[in-house]
């Protein structure tokens, strides 16, 4: 893997704004982020909207309101209940593919986060979809790295090699 | 908010394909936009297939064709009549998320577009959309900055800092 | 168009991964990939999770166990058999969006490709997606510059000047 000579103390970035809560598109972005943090970049993965799911609690809803309570009854968290963005089958289409990732070695979702973490990678979790989805911290996992909306990500990502948005 | 020292002349882009027309999505667009403005970057939106919806008059339908127009009378136009991505459960699920939105000052698209606009961010409608959705002018609001193809976006993009496909 | 002055041996690169195997989204990678040529870029398109479809041959099904073979009988193979994103009505859709598509002269997905290859635009498919869908080289059309993994292409992309993940 080639490893570009960067000035001390500016590595280079990858920043990756997590908006998808499906199943393909946050293994896809964890793919990129690991890889991008053993080829030495540095990385931050910002999740927001349904990509908070990842780091949500299996809880059986969150939200301060009844209408909030109504939408994340549906919009389930957890990185272990994510469903696909297709085939989905009511639940069925997961199920294949988490046993199909089991099969060759890919890590599932719990073990990236994990990984993420060992490697370096920086969690935050967007409070801007707190408001409105009426989320609090302790609906969230531990480790989360921080709490920030998209000022303090788009500083970052504005300084990156690469920022996408999945 | 960070503001970084740039060359008298050259702003840093912020440059944003606003592909998708779901209410989630494009919520997203606006807030990574507007906050990009807001932090003194230059702000390009390029609106394209199922994204030009947000720019688009509440008509019945639009396009010059039997084809087009059962294609548009689906694909509804109008920043007030965006579907979600997820749980859009026959237009249940984007009527929750705005009232949910409401309650947290959260701005509305149609207000984003205001707001975008009064900000000095560029809104550019995708003319190569235009020949096969048979779309017109005619059918979209007042205050689109530019009708351009992708040469145009991308020229922009390539001298920016940030650019996402959303 | 601009054509911007770069080092020699240096050519400025457009690279986009192509996650989606959805026809509109297919698209708008190749209108944004081929106009990216045309301007002088170096372009890099990596297809990989349902994107790779866009590169497999219209066979019956794909995969070495019987889960795989499930999962790719209703992920169906070939450029010339995308679903839409939206409004696919059990393929009314697409079907509806190629006619239309053709009465206004935008090329189909195959003719994309060919124009591609032609451009000098470099055809990747993702290896590590190889491993859980159970595909083979085989099961792919001629033409493909390169079979491989997210390093290669990250190598690529933090080198490159606009990255999308569509």
């Amino acid at each position: 893997m080639p490893e570009k000579a960067v000035p001390a103390g500016r590595q280079e970035k990858f920043n990756v704004v997590v908006f998808s809560g499906d199943l393909d598109k946050v293994l896809a972005a964890f793919i990129l982020a690991t890889t991008s943090a053993s080829m030495g970049m540095e990385v931050n993965m910002f999740f927001t909207f349904w990509g908070l799911n990842v780091l949500r609690k299996n809880k059986f809803t969150s939200g301060k309101n009844l209408l909030q309570k109504m939408m994340n009854f549906m919009n389930k968290g957890g990185a272990g209940r994510l469903p696909l963005s297709k085939f989905n089958l009511l639940g069925l289409g997961p199920f294949m593919m988490k046993i199909m990732m089991r099969q060759s070695n890919v890590p599932s979702i719990e073990e990236f986060i994990k990984m993420a973490k060992e490697m370096g990678i920086k969690l935050t979790a967007c409070t801007t979809t707190f408001s409105f989805m009426g989320f609090k911290k302790e609906d969230f996992i531990e480790g989360i790295d921080a709490f920030a909306g998209a000022a303090t990500y788009l500083s970052e990502a504005r300084e990156g090699k690469i920022s996408y948005f999945i």
